[in-house]
């Protein structure tokens, strides 16, 4: 079996590669940009294994997506959960977006930011899944207000609070990419702050 | 010269009809969507008259966001400025871009959130001159505020409540496009009002 689990590990070390210059690709191009044939150039694989990986094009584009949900998992959800429930749990997640999209994870800024509007009026399993992403984002940002208020930390609508906070991220990584300045994440930084402080439930610690 | 200004007007009508057709591709498909074959098929026209009028790909990407420019200038710009300046102005401006976010003046959405994902990590004639629309756009918010607060009517910092209210309507345009639903208007709705709350002078008459 070592030379079926030999080539059975370099296929995933090909499929590794791929999926890590695809994300690259797509963050700046969108994941009609992405193409077996670029791809196969760029990384010096025969298209025939490409294929052979990824099937279809449209198959590559959802591979790209999960692999690029992993990163941001990895870049802002998992470190802001490392923070115990509550408003510094809401704070951290702020901070960690805003972080993840100054510090260019991805390096068109957010990736699911770009390919969410370039899939958002089609139709089809790409677009279907960039909404169960945001979707799921959403609800994400949710729970962590709740638990805030859950705790006494906060008061409101947390579905509103979600909405108005991912509202200050998107804005900024728009604005920041396209006039390649940082005036942006400041300008959320403060909005978040604000937002959060006229929601605080008085004796609440601030943390920031 | 009658026969030249026939000329003339028939080439000007020609231009109109690509360039509406152009917008309306443009904010589904991208302006990476737009290709003067696919135009010139569509619209029944040869494709050397259309090199004729745009002569490459990105002047007819320039004259296409021009063309949305003033699409968007009637929509939300001109029926905002009828309202008098003040707290009345701004509140105007929201409503008449979620408004026009929401009646999908153009039909995938805001043309300019979607093309300046495309274009924000490149470089380039089409890049630069999204940039300055954006930037063009945030002065006018920024301006209309600034009003307010003269008159005043809002206290704060009118860079910052720009920042604020046109996150919340990008943050509306998105989630409705990706989901097919409209919450994210009476989220926006939600947000903008409860911001101008926040900001406003008391005494000063509620507009909405």
């Amino acid at each position: 079996m070592e030379k079926v689990d030999g080539r059975l590990a370099r296929g995933d070390q090909t499929r590794r590669a791929v999926l890590r210059r695809a994300v690259e690709i797509a963050s700046v191009d969108g994941l009609e940009g992405l193409s077996i044939g670029r791809l196969a150039t760029e990384l010096g694989i025969s298209k025939s294994g490409l294929f052979a990986h990824f099937g279809s094009k449209e198959e590559l584009q959802l591979a790209t997506v999960r692999a690029a949900r992993r990163i941001y998992a990895d870049s802002v959800v998992i470190p802001a959960y490392e923070v115990e429930p509550g408003l510094g749990r809401v704070w951290a997640l702020s901070r960690y977006w805003l972080d993840y999209s100054r510090s260019r994870v991805f390096p068109g800024g957010c990736f699911f930011q770009k390919v969410s509007h370039e899939f958002s009026a089609r139709n089809g399993a790409v677009q279907e899944y960039l909404a169960a992403v945001h979707t799921e984002w959403m609800d994400l940002i949710e729970t962590a207000v709740a638990e805030a208020i859950e705790r006494g930390e906060l008061a409101g609508d947390p579905k509103q609070l979600a909405f108005d906070l991912n509202a200050y991220y998107e804005a900024a990584n728009l604005a920041s990419i396209l006039h390649n300045d940082e005036a942006g994440y400041e300008r959320a930084r403060q909005a978040v702050r604000s937002r959060l402080e006229a929601a605080i439930v008085p004796g609440t610690p601030a943390p920031w």
